[in-house]
């Protein structure tokens, strides 16, 4: 079991109508002038945009707004956020949106509050000394950027996605309306869905002794989105579906599900930023096509890792051989990323063949131009990199 | 399923030896001048009070220290507290101890941020408008102050116990070292683990609807509880199990285990308050020996409820009548608190045979003379509270 430090300190404001409280919160948390940043037009469509800035003029709150975020969210619109924030005097930024809109938010916050150019945060060549404040009114069940302490932005030039952490990004509060999501696509539910059981999968499959009675509650929050994530994609507005998944969205990434372990894996998640970042394909499809091929990849490692997931997430039975258990668990997590239209390989996800020089490309690239190793359950390389990319064809 | 807020803003630092961390901790939180509060001379005698104070003096952070803090902390006390920090210009509490040397730092900050007596908080007269900054170094997995919402002072003039309930007193730091509880004796470790089961079981043994997420953790929590309790129990030196306890506790206490449902039931708690206030018994042997009584009594306003517990926590068959089942699981659960010496009655609990005027007396101050109903499960008068310390003679 490892030392650990748990810090989520968001205040989560959940259920039917919750937007109507976002003054309030803007006001408690000291904002005179707000950010309000969104995506594309469905938070205008849905009046979900009118609400907010309602909500906002009740309190006297002036704000301005600015639109546009896409998913893998560009650090270019980041600097016009970070200009017109300083132009206009914004002293709190609000994410009306998913977590492409909450990381965009966060990173016009931290470059509001350091003196530098804020790519060299994702570059890894300097650490940020703060970050102006976030708030967020989650539309999506996925990222869980909401309570998490990542920020994931894209660099337009070179196709780069990088990650950065830090407590400073928290944001202060979410409001989490299930409501808001019964009008997602189907796509979007499935991918939200395959974004939150990675969540907690990255963290859950690590190779020390972990605490039990974090792995109880993992185990616990897979086993609630696989059952919500199914209802949901059945009936969209199933209110009972859409909370559960929501708030499993959150606390799969607020750092409850990796306490007394290592901070989680996370290859999965940097082979597939890679994908979405050289083919924008979907985050939570691309982690959907690269998993298995990880999984099978890294299961020698420590198969009764896999063994335990296979036991206690499908009540798989014990033939005595935890590899041959583990691999069972492993498909049975794709026979359900099938069962929700996830795709389980390059293929499906609409890739197509990968070439060589593709695949070099990827792994070099993965590497941080080999700067770096990934994974934490089984440490990979350059060539184990592009080994799970050709076994993910 | 309920709306709700969850707001859980306290900074674990969980590990051994984190207490070395604290004067950075402090410091972090802008303190200029500290109250080392503590109890007995068990933190001095094992030699943590020094640590502590060393960690302090390494940020040059002056500090004064006020120790006397009594299990059921006396108002008194709290009132010489205020008065101190005021005199000597305190502006961060820290509290060496357990769940009573937090509350009654939490009643000093109170005090310190609120220009009138503080009592009339506990006495529901009045709102508190803030709460001078607190922190915690627990030495006993129990109450669940480090991250609740949560204080409890005893008015030394007619010995009423009372709590205060506000988001203003979270703590801002908790350092959680298993190793400091290694020490407790047998009968403190078993309190312990009750009051964390009871915690959970308030949040469980609601009538409403819940959000099953929070169902399942609360039953990986209590599962995890009663395994880690009885190890602890049998090796006190055990780390894994007095981290799981540790944590547990926390966990128990913070708002995560009541997301989607009310706030929790809390007669028990309640009934047991007056038995403490009036005999000065421990809580958690308080709470063992009132909590079958209460669970038969209400048993019948959701039977379901109970044989859920006691499938899921005792793998205890199905019988087809949730009534049968129900009643099995009070049973294996207090069979499970006599297994680790716990009272499961008032002769067990030393408190002899109530007298008629006794019981008068508990169930008057119970319902604050008139004022309140109690529980949520079952919602229970004067003559219900009163027939539950009869069914627990």
């Amino acid at each position: 079991m490892n030392d650990f430090t748990y810090f989520a300190p968001t205040k989560v404001v959940f259920g039917k109508g919750a937007e109507g409280q976002v003054g309030k919160l803007c006001k408690e948390q000291g904002a005179t002038k707000v950010l309000v940043h969104f995506g594309g037009g469905s938070a205008k469509r849905s009046g979900l945009l009118d609400r907010v800035c309602a909500a906002l003029e009740e309190e006297g709150l002036p704000y301005v707004t600015l639109g546009g975020v896409v998913p893998n969210p560009r650090l270019s619109l980041v600097y016009e956020g970070i200009e017109l924030c300083r132009r206009e005097g914004v002293d709190f930024l609000l994410a009306v949106g998913g977590g492409s809109v909450i990381d965009s938010c966060k990173a016009i916050g931290y470059g509001l509050a350091n003196d530098f150019d804020v790519w060299e945060l994702f570059d890894k060549k300097r650490a940020a000394a703060g970050c102006a404040p976030v708030g967020a009114v989650l539309t999506i069940a996925a990222a869980g950027s909401e309570m998490s302490d990542s920020t994931v932005i894209t660099k337009d030039e070179g196709e780069l996605k990088r990650g950065y952490n830090s407590n400073y990004c928290r944001c202060k509060f979410a409001v989490l309306n299930p409501e808001l999501t019964y009008t997602l696509p189907e796509y979007q539910t499935a991918c939200g869905v395959t974004d939150i059981m990675m969540h907690i999968m990255e963290r859950y499959f690590v190779n020390v002794e972990t605490m039990t009675v974090t792995d109880t509650m993992a185990e616990a929050v897979i086993r609630d989105v696989l059952r919500y994530g199914k209802a949901a994609l059945e009936d969209p507005r199933d209110y009972r579906a859409r909370a559960e998944i929501m708030w499993a969205g959150s606390l799969a990434h607020n750092g409850l599900l990796c306490a007394g372990g290592p901070n989680g894996d996370w290859a999965s998640h940097q082979i597939e930023m890679e994908l979405s970042g050289m083919f924008g394909v979907a985050h939570g499809a691309g982690l959907a096509a690269i998993w298995g091929s990880w999984a099978r990849y890294v299961l020698d490692a420590k198969p009764q890792r896999f063994a335990q997931f296979a036991y206690r997430i499908f009540d798989l039975p014990q033939t005595g051989d935890p590899t041959v258990d583990g691999l069972r668990g492993i498909e049975a997590m794709e026979d359900y990323f099938r069962s929700i239209r996830m795709p389980v390989n390059l293929r499906e996800l609409g890739v197509g063949e990968l070439t060589e020089e593709q695949i070099d490309e990827l792994a070099e690239k993965c590497t941080y131009f080999g700067r770096r190793t990934i994974g934490q359950f089984k440490v990979l390389g350059k060539e184990d990199i592009k080994a799970i990319y050709r076994m993910a064809q």
